[in-house]
C-alpha cells in the first residue's frame, strides 16, 4: 500500500523497537539513509537497530551509527530498496516478506512492503528521510546532516547528474546550515583515489580507442591491468564514466576481463542513442544513458562482437 | 564607497545606457553574471551593451548575451572584478578609474570603483546578480537563469568546493526551477574532455612520483608531451587538481616545462600544509591550499630544489 507522509510519520510515532534495512552493498545513499532514520528516531525516544548486507564505503564510516542489540525488534523498516530480493541473499530470506514500512525513491519500486512511501522523482532516499525529521520532532545535529549529506551527494554525482532537481539543491542547503562541512566531506568522497587507482586509470586511458569517425570509444580493462596496478574492485567503476566524457562521443564502452573468455560491458551513451538498446542484444540491459551485458569468446572477439552491434546501432539512428 | 542591495538597485534603475565590463580571460562566473545582469536591465527596458577581453570558453557560449552598438554608454558597471588592472591591457587604460559600481565577490577587492557592492562571502558574482533580479523587477526567464547557473556552478566546482554555501545551493535550486537543464549544462561543462586532453591527461598519471612516504606526488608535464597529443592550453589546468586527489598526499605538484629552462609549477595541499608559504621561497605565491611560482634551470633542477623545499616544510609540520 502506498502511503503519504503524513501516514508515514504516523506509523514511525506509533511504532517502537524498529530494525532498518537497506540494500545489499549499500551505497551512500543507502547508509546515509538509514544512519540518518536510525537517529531520527533515537532523538525521539525510539530503539533501533540496524543490519547491512555487505561492506560500506571506508570514507563514510565517519558517520556511521552504531547497532544496538538490547532488544527484540517489532517493527521493521527499509530505505532507499526498490526490490525486496535486493535485501541480498543472507537478509532476504529471513526479511523479504516481513517489511512494514519501505521508504524509496525507485520509480520502478515493487510494492512490496505493507507500507511504502514513495517519490519515484525525489533524486535520493535521503531527501525523503529529511523531510520527516520536522514532522517526527527529530533533532537535526550536524551527524544527522552528515548522514542526510552523504545520502544526498552520492546519488547526484555531487549535485552533477541529471536527476539533481531544485528539492535536492534545497535539501543540501539546509544539511549546509545545520552544520554540514560539505567541501571536506566532498574531498573525502569525491576528490581522493588510490594510488593503485591511478595508475590503473592511466592504463586504462592509454587503453582507449576510438571508433566510427570519434562517435564510440572503447577503454579494455584486461587481468594484466589488475594484477600490475592492485586496484581494489569497488574503485573501479569510476572508469565507465571516462569514455563517453570524450567530446563527441556516442557510446562510451569500458569491456571487463573475467575469468574463462567472459566480459563484462558497460555502456554509456548520449543522446539520441539508446545503451539499453545495444545490451539487449547481448541479453543485458539498464536505462537510457546507462546499461550493460555480458559477452563470452575473450576480449578481442567481445571487443569485435559489440562493435558490429554499436555500428549497426548508430547506422539506424542515421549517425554513420 | 561600499553601497548595499537597496542602493544599488536604486543606482541601477535611475540609470541608463549601460556599459558591462568584467575581468580578463573571463571566466564563468564572470561572463555568466555579466550576461545576466545585461539580461536584467534589458528586461527593464535598459540599453546595454558590454566587452570582454579575452575569448569565452565554447562550452559557454550558448548562453551568449551580443553587444549592442547603437549608443553611447553613460553608466560603465563591472562584475567579478577584485582590482581594476585585472580588466586587462586594452580596457584598464580606458575604464579603470571610470567605473560607476562594481558588484563583487572577492574579500580582497581593492574598492576602486565609485560604489562597490560587495559581499566577500558569496561563493560567486552570479549569486549577487541573482539577488539583483527580484528587487530590479527584472524577468528571470530561461535563459538569464542558464546564465547565472553557470557563474554559480562554475566557480564552485559544481557545488563541490569549500566555498559552497547554502546561498549558492539555494540560488541553484532557484535557477533549477526557473528552467535550467542542469544535468545537460553540467555535461557539457564538466563532463566533457577533448580527446587530445584525455591522452595527455594519461600521461600526466604516467609520469607521477610519489615522495616523502606518499606525502607528496609529483605530476611533470614536459614540452614532448605537449607536441604528441596536441592537447590545447585551456585544458592543461585541469591536471593541476590530480596529484593531490591521491589518498595520502599533502602537498600536490605539477611542473610545467616552458621554454629555456623554465618550469611553472603548480601547488596543490591538504591542511595542514600551507601552499603559498613553499611558493614565497622561490618568488611566488597564493592561497593556503593553491598557490604557484616559477622556477629555472629545467625540469630537473627544478624538481630537485622543489623537493628539498617540500621535505624541509613537512619537517617543519612534523610530518616527516
Amino acid at each position: 500500500m502506498k502511503i503519504d507522509f503524513e501516514a508515514a510519520v504516523q506509523f514511525l510515532r506509533e511504532s517502537d523497537n524498529f530494525l532498518l534495512l537497506t540494500h545489499r552493498n549499500p551505497d551512500g545513499d543507502a547508509v546515509g539513509s538509514l544512519w540518518a532514520l536510525c537517529r531520527a528516531l533515537r532523538s525521539i525516544g525510539k530503539r533501533v537497530t540496524f543490519r547491512l548486507a555487505g561492506r560500506v564505503a571506508e570514507n563514510m564510516l565517519f558517520a556511521a551509527e552504531q547497532p544496538d542489540d538490547s532488544f527484540e525488534p517489532q517493527c521493521i523498516v527499509s530505505v532507499d530498496l526498490a526490490e525486496a530480493h535486493l535485501l541480498g541473499e543472507e537478509l532476504f530470506p529471513v526479511y523479504g516478506d516481513r517489511i512494514d514500512l519501505n521508504i524509496d525513491h525507485h520509480a520502478s519500486n515493487t510494492f512490496f512492503a505493507k507500507k511504502t512511501l514513495l517519490n519515484g522523482n525525489a533524486a535520493a532516499a535521503a531527501v525523503l528521510v529529511y523531510q520527516l525529521y520536522a514532522p517526527l520532532g527529530a533533532t537535526l545535529d550536524k551527524k544527522a546532516a552528515e548522514q542526510l549529506y552523504i545520502g544526498v551527494s552520492t546519488d547526484t554525482g555531487c549535485f552533477r547528474y541529471h536527476n539533481t532537481d531544485a528539492d535536492c539543491l534545497r535539501t543540501a542547503a539546509a544539511l549546509v546550515e545545520a552544520g554540514v562541512d560539505n567541501g571536506e566531506i566532498n574531498r573525502i568522497i569525491f576528490e581522493t583515489k588510490s594510488k593503485a587507482y591511478v595508475q590503473f586509470e592511466s592504463l586504462a586511458l592509454n587503453s582507449m580507442r576510438m571508433h566510427f569517425d570519434g562517435k564510440c570509444a572503447v577503454i579494455s580493462l584486461t587481468q594484466e591491468m589488475y594484477a600490475k596496478t592492485g586496484v581494489d574492485e569497488s574503485e573501479i567503476h569510476m572508469i565507465s564514466a571516462l569514455p563517453r566524457q570524450i567530446e563527441g562521443v556516442l557510446v562510451g564502452v569500458t569491456i571487463k576481463e573475467k575469468e574463462n573468455g567472459l566480459c563484462r560491458v558497460s555502456l554509456r551513451t548520449n543522446e539520441p542513442v539508446d545503451a539499453s538498446s545495444i545490451a539487449k542484444i547481448f541479453g543485458g540491459g539498464g536505462h537510457k544513458l546507462a546499461a550493460g551485458c555480458d559477452l563470452n569468446g575473450g576480449l578481442r572477439t567481445a571487443t569485435a562482437d559489440l562493435l558490429k552491434a554499436i555500428e549497426a546501432t548508430l547506422k539506424e539512428y542515421n549517425l554513420l
